[in-house]
This record gives C-alpha cells, structure tokens and sequence, in this order.
C-alpha cells in the first residue's frame, strides 16, 4: 500500500483539493497562501511550521533563530501574495523535558521576527509531544486589490528574483559538513528574513509572484504550469554569492544544484510585463514563453529542467 | 534548571501573555480564540492541534474520527466565543510510512466536519517529521456584537452546561481498561461534536462562556478569576450518564473526578443573568458568588474545588 513518501507533497496537495464553495474565497489550497474577498477588501491566510529533527537542529540553531524563522517564513508567503501580516496564531507541540528557558527565547524570536514585521501573536495552543513542532498562522491584509498569485503570469513576461540564490542550501552544507568560516551564509540560513516591503513594493506591477521557499526550479513550474507557459532562464544572470560557490567547489557540488533543487532562500521571484520592467528593482534572469518547457540557457547551449524542486518527503536532512 | 512540565500550560501561558499594542485586538491569548474589530464586525481565530499518542491512538480511533476531532474541538472554541467558523487552515507533520489510505481517511472526516459545520479548508501546510500532528487553524465571524468572553461573568449570574459531562474522560477509561459495551461513551470520545448552534442561540443572553475541553473545575475557574468571583455548584444537579456512572463504578473511580479533572467534553458552560434565565436551555448547575471561592455543594456539605482540571503537560494518557 502506498505511503506518503511514495507520492510526495505535490500529490498529496493533488489528493487533497476540492473547488471552493464559498464564492469569497479567491484562492484556496496550493498558492503560498490563501485570500478571501471581504466587504472591506481582501484577506490573505496562511500557515507552515517547523519541526525539530526535519527544520531545524538545536545544535545549529539558537532558540531566537527558530522562533523568528518560524514567524519569518510565513511572512515571507504573505508577502508572495502581495499581503501585508497583521496577526499571528502560534500552535506548539512541546515535549516535557524542554527547558523553559529555552521556551521563553523561542517566544523572544518570535516577537522579535514580529516586531520587525509589524504583526502581532494573538493567539495559540500548546500541547504535548515527543518533537517540538511550532505551527504558526498567520492573517493579513491586501492593499487595493494587488494581490499576486502564482498564477497570471503572461507570455513575454520577464522574470526577476529580488536577490542572490543558494544561500538556504549552501549554509545547510555549511553545518552538515562542519565547514569553518562563511558566517554570512550561514547566518542567511538560521535567520532568513522574509522580503516583506520588496514584494509590498512590487506587487502591484507584477503578474504573478511566488516565495522561493522550495528552490528555484520548483517556484518556476509554479508560475508557468497554471497558465501553461514555458520559461526560458539565463544561467550566467541567476544571482549567486560568492560564499556559495566556494562551498559548493569545497564539497565537490554545483551551485547551480543550490539553486534549482535546494530550498530556503526566501526570496522572491515575480512576473513583469514589459511596460512594468522599470519598477523591477530586482535581477532580471529570464523570460517566460508560450511553449510549456523550461529551459537553463548557458552561452549557446539548453537544458531542459526536469527535476523539481526540495520534496519535504524525501528529506535527508 | 526548570521544564516544560514543571509549570504547565498556565505557567506558560502566563510567560507569553503581552497585552496588545493594536487596538483592533479585543481577545488576545487567554481566552478560547482571539477575537479582532474588522471594519465590518469582529472576526474570531484559533488553533488547535491533535498529536498522536497524546491526543489519539490509531487502535482507538479511526482516521476519520481523527480527522473529524481535530476540525471539531476548534469549532468548540469558536462556537464559546459566540463565532460562527467559516474558514480552515490545516497544518500537518507527517511521517513519511503513513500509509496514503490513512491520510485520505483523515482528510475525509476533516471534510466531513466542516460540512457539518458550514465552513471550508482553504489552505494548509505539510512537512514531515516522525510523529503525525494535526495543527488546524479556525477563522470566524461573529453576529453583531455577540461576542461571549470567560471575563464578562456578575456575581448572582446562573451557571448552565449544554449537556451532560465527564464523557470524554469515561470514553478514554473505557478504552484504556478495554472495557466491553459502553458504545455511547466511547463513541462520544471518538467523536465530539462541538455545541455550534447550541452556543450561537445562547451567545446574546449569556454573560459568559467557554467549552469544558479541559474539566469542569478548570473551566469554572477560567470564568470566575477574571471577574475576581467565585461559584457555588450543586452536585446533584450535575448531568452524568448512566453509561459514565457505571464506568467510574466498575473502575473503582469517582464519576465526579471525571467531571472535574477530566477533559474533552465539549459541551458549552455558560453564565445568564437573572432576566436571561428563560433563554438558557441547558442545565442549571450553579450559581455565581461574589466571594471568590469555588464549592461543591451536596446535601448540606461545602468542598472547596482546589486542584485545577487537566493538564496538557502531566498527560498519562
């Protein structure tokens, strides 16, 4: 019989979406988030945890870093949405023998990732458990109406990322692998910072938006497969520091492997028409097409990208 | 150095608790949902999660009752706010052998309480991790101002419960001592329905309300502390179950410690003033005091109810 890492997370979303009855709810299961249509405008929903062992290790990570990574990573999908968060739901499974000191510094990382924010926690649950899980929710609100779905996006449409690539994967081999020195890239991974005021910014020029949260290969079929698109990326433009190339070359890897089918960056990667290009702050790296394929394009040569991005089920964490 | 189980949920509770600096915020932690002014009205949001082991066991429920309860109990905490739930965000941690079949099963008896009640998933989350926990987050809309607080209660208020108690503690005792027969009560267990429109009925009347999810005693408590009250209960009016009675019976138990101490219920308490009463359709159990100490009362003897009612961190379940 089958089991769950025998279908991962794209088809176990599959399993699970039914269309919305309600007709206020404008986006449901499988965007970054979820908005629903109010008298007084639009409201944007949407939850994600972490869990010890599978998200973080508390050798790697203080207490702050994963209360604020566990706040800043649902910003970052409100964000993705063109929403602004405003309030904040903290569901914890907590073992018995977690000490309470280390309990109250999770809470400062995540009133600290709020404060920055400008959410706040209203509410939340505890409960007991043999692994510390922090599932939080988070609501905000939508400006006018420039929320940005993964779908939307248009032929023609050029495709930029609000900064450099790789950082999530590279500062996790950074750990793994013990490697001394890169401080920065490590630090981009134990405490990542959602692009709330970019993507705010942007939102209302872009067709479409998303969080790279699961590595950029996986953001890009997001984007195109709802409208049937292709994308064509440009190798030698894709943002990457040189940090993580030195480690991917002290490990013997790609960089580009980062990238593509890494996860964590927390950046994001948005859709402009031409006429909106010059609202782009970010760096341009492709372009999308009519011809559903998607393509790496080095010098003369293609490459189609076939794989998908990080699989939470398939996780060697 | 102190643990989580060394100051429980209270305890914990207490450490997180600041007051709100957004005004919009009228509940915030502490009650059983946070409730916030919207333009048009006021819109409820909690959570609240069922780990395994702790709060279900795969030989005594089914995946669909599993899914059921976790949708369920939160519908119990909006319907003690006065809310009606509308929408549902789902976060899971799964280990990677659970079967396919069991998650469809859990996300059918989701499905299928939601319709019960009225409102839809629209979003979720999943990641994996060793030990499967169903975090589900409950968005509501309250009607006018109707909005029932644990604050709120006047001394000489009556004091009613929706139905009868100490079931959810009896149905765990019947399993756990592979008792035969008991069909109601264990199903009851396994089943909570939370009192949704019993609640929307009563919320204009009431002064105050909350679920009994944690025991009467703990719940009395949480409604007579924030209005610096106390409470005189009458134990033989107390509603209990032949079914439950026989359990404590056969168990050599307390059917009152059930009551108290025990947990789950699901029904709704509820504090109606004089000019209320013939709204309250429920049972009378009580009466509000102005001297803050809670009795039992039975024949002409007084018992001081010390000890609180459950505790999600000294679990022997």
């Amino acid at each position: 019989m089958p089991q769950i890492k025998d279908i991962g997370e794209i088809g176990l979303i599959k399993r699970i979406t039914r269309p919305p009855k309600d007709k206020a709810i404008l986006v449901g299961i499988g965007d970054d988030a979820a908005v629903v249509q109010t008298k007084e405008g639009f409201q944007v929903l949407t939850t994600d945890c972490l869990v010890e062992g599978d998200h973080f290790r508390n050798d790697w990570f203080t207490p702050e870093q994963i209360g604020m990574k566990a706040i800043e990573i649902n910003v970052s999908d409100v964000a993705a949405m063109g929403g602004r968060p405003t309030y904040a739901l903290v569901s914890l499974v907590l073992p018995n023998n977690l000490q309470i000191d280390f309990f109250d510094r999770i809470y400062d990382g995540m009133w600290k990732a709020c404060e920055r924010n400008s959410l706040e926690i209203i509410g939340g649950n505890m409960a007991h458990g043999n692994l510390l899980v922090i599932s939080i929710t988070l609501i905000g609100e939508i400006e006018g109406n420039n929320y940005t779905l993964r779908k939307g996006a248009q032929p023609g449409d050029s495709l930029f990322v609000s900064g450099s690539l790789g950082n999530g994967r590279a500062g996790l081999r950074a750990y793994q692998h013990n490697l001394q020195g890169f401080d920065k890239t490590k630090k981009n991974y134990v405490e990542p910072k959602a692009r709330l005021a970019y993507a705010l910014n942007i939102a209302p020029y872009a067709h479409a938006m998303i969080d790279i949260s699961d590595g950029l290969a996986s953001e890009i079929r997001h984007i195109c497969s709802p409208s049937h698109l292709g994308a064509h990326l440009f190798l030698d433009k894709i943002p990457i520091n040189d940090e993580v190339r030195e480690i991917a070359r002290i490990l013997g890897e790609n960089e580009y492997d980062y990238v593509l089918y890494g996860g964590e960056d927390f950046e994001v990667l948005y859709a402009v028409p031409e006429e909106n290009v010059q609202h782009a702050k970010g760096i341009f790296i492709g372009k999308l097409i009519s011809n559903p394929e998607i393509k790496l394009i080095h010098d003369d040569k293609e490459e189609e990208i076939k794989r998908s991005g990080y699989d939470h089920f398939s996780n060697d964490f």
